[in-house]
């Protein structure tokens, strides 16, 4: 498909409970002097997506193309896009930005006055050939071309989202400090991805638990990090309602200081209210679809913290130059590679669980031409 | 009744729902080298001590004396208590703490490992003639002689919990800066207290809700004080259903930095969440004898934090130089002054909240003595 066709395939969500449908609609053009028009590269499916089809974000609404992590070719630039060129190769942060307003000067991007979470969610997104992203100057950044096509830009791909997701909502919002002991609730992408970030804070005990080995292997094969060398990495592969008594056995009824729910069910927030400790911090991850109990009347005595929210990226261009320099090894979170026109069969795999992480979803001319290492399992 | 008396009138938690008994009990005696025994100058009632009585606190068993604030004469003293002299009138915080182990060491006292809240809960309170408070000589402060039997010496004895906990767990847990916009849920005792602090931090706007005129003219009263010079004060008198959408409309829409939730019920916290900005914080006071609703489905998109404890009152000493020196009018909060053998009726003004805040309870000997100033009404 050229430069000059009106047409685009994309991944629609067509409705509450329906699956995503990959389908023949219109090319994205140019809205605003700061919008790029990029060729979609790369792209993947995400928790949130399926939030969406479940009918659990209420801004996204049926009719818009999802998809809100993308690397992508700039095709098409406004007139005030001064930062990228024609031609280069960007990822486009899913929080968009437009670097002038109050929020943006606080590094608040999720709640930039301007713009926000719009990419797939209140306008089209990155599942397709071609997507339009806005504030292009403030929330693009370039791709090193030395690591085009290679498991480390598949990577840099996770720096949209899930990894600045676990670092900032879950360690840096949870004022991760160095020597804290932490409990990580789940092991889904957001979950690995926090205990990956967790090393850079050398932290002195972590607990992380999940019902699956699975990803309870990906989660320990992270302890030979060097920020880990003193760390007591104890895995926690149990059933849901012994695993906060384990940890409370094995910290000698103390608790830990920092507690990532990144399950987003009710009883993964049980566990978190049970294995804080007085004074500790609990940090929500992700998208939650209904409401959850707080058990008020045992936890005021806690002295708790609490915090839960967005991503806002302000870490992206730190976790791509760690990614590139192979200090942060993104591309373990990664378990399928498919083509961005097998994206129904993707998101199917990515629903199951089914030893799935992340998969990463290839533009089909990048993928047919070759250009593209089809290495199509993680190990 | 003199020193060498076994017996000692107290304030006994006979039974989960049923009323206090003030009654003929043993006189308590020292138990430990840093205790003082106290004769009972003055104590209060507490919105603890109803949820005490409502069986909400499950540390504090049936057959313990209630009552957690209180001035005292200390009468006998420990062998390890050199800070106080027998004789002495001190203010005895209802969060003892042993000034040694690890929390005592970050000012946490409420989690002391070998104290905490213990008097009125987990050992027998103050509402009674005598009384024993461990670890006196990091848990009473000394009442300057000047201020004996005076108003001030009142609004002192609020500096045992109410107004740290508004000060402590409302304004500084919520982080609260000069400048910042406010909103205070509730005008009990409490809220009034928050209020009241909030002042040292010149507040940009502080809206306070609360559907009782009488408590609203109250915390109204407050406006002279020079920290609110510049204060948009904004009184929210109301149903609780409409107060969110007031301030929301009042605020153009952008909620406010700081909740303080003084309620502690459902409806308040709903309110909290509706009405903190993005990026706001909601600080929960007090006693909760539920679980409450979060509603982590709109909740997430606002990067929010919520924090909710126990006093620990490192503030205690600033705040009794501040009632000494009138530069905190803590008196404001008392309605009525009573004698002390008058506490039953006393938990049926409070429990009643008719035009009532604290009352302040005076030993009757004190009171027919007429050492004391019998105000009994605060206007």
């Amino acid at each position: 498909m050229g430069k000059g066709d009106v047409e685009c395939n994309a991944t629609l969500f067509t409705g509450v409970g329906q699956p995503p449908v990959y389908q023949k609609l219109d090319r994205p053009q140019l809205k605003h002097e700061e919008d790029v028009i990029i060729k979609v590269i790369k792209t993947s499916v995400c928790g949130t997506d399926l939030h969406i089809l479940q009918g659990n974000v209420f801004t996204c609404l049926p009719g818009t193309r999802i998809g809100h992590e993308g690397i992508g070719e700039i095709v098409e630039r406004g007139s005030k896009v001064t930062k990228h060129e024609i031609g280069e190769r960007v990822l486009c942060q899913c929080i968009t930005n437009c670097g002038n307003c109050k929020n943006c000067a606080k590094e608040f991007y999720g709640h930039c006055v301007n713009a926000g979470w719009l990419i797939g969610n209140r306008i089209d997104g990155m599942q397709g050939e071609y997507a339009r992203v806005p504030y292009a100057n403030t929330s693009c950044y370039k791709i090193p071309m030395h690591v085009y096509n290679t498991p480390i830009e598949d990577g840099i791909l996770l720096a949209c989202d899930v990894i600045p997701t676990g670092l900032e909502v879950g360690l840096l919002d949870g004022r991760i400090k160095e020597n804290m002991s932490l409990a990580i609730i789940g092991m889904g992408p957001v979950g690995i991805a926090t205990l990956m970030c967790a090393e850079m804070y050398k932290p002195r005990e972590v607990y992380f638990v999940d019902l699956n080995p699975f990803r309870l292997d990906i989660a320990e094969s992270l302890k030979s990090l060097p920020g880990f060398a003193n760390t007591k990495l104890v895995k926690i592969h149990n059933t849901l309602d012994d695993a906060a008594k384990q940890i409370m056995t094995l910290t000698k009824n103390a608790g830990v200081d920092l507690v990532v729910e990144a399950i987003g069910i009710p009883k993964g927030w049980e566990i978190s209210q049970n294995v804080v400790r007085p004074g500790g911090h609990i940090a929500l991850l992700g998208v939650h679809g209904k409401p959850g109990e707080i058990n008020l009347e045992r936890m005021w005595y806690k002295n708790f913290k609490m915090t839960a929210g967005l991503v806002h990226g302000y870490t992206t261009q730190m976790l791509i130059d760690k990614i590139v320099n192979r200090s942060l090894p993104a591309e373990t979170l990664i378990t399928h590679r498919m083509k961005l026109s097998q994206v129904e069969d993707a998101y199917k795999v990515f629903k199951s669980g089914i030893n799935c992480l992340k998969i990463i979803l290839v533009a089909d001319d990048e993928w047919d031409n070759q250009k593209y290492n089809k290495i199509t399992h993680w190990d």
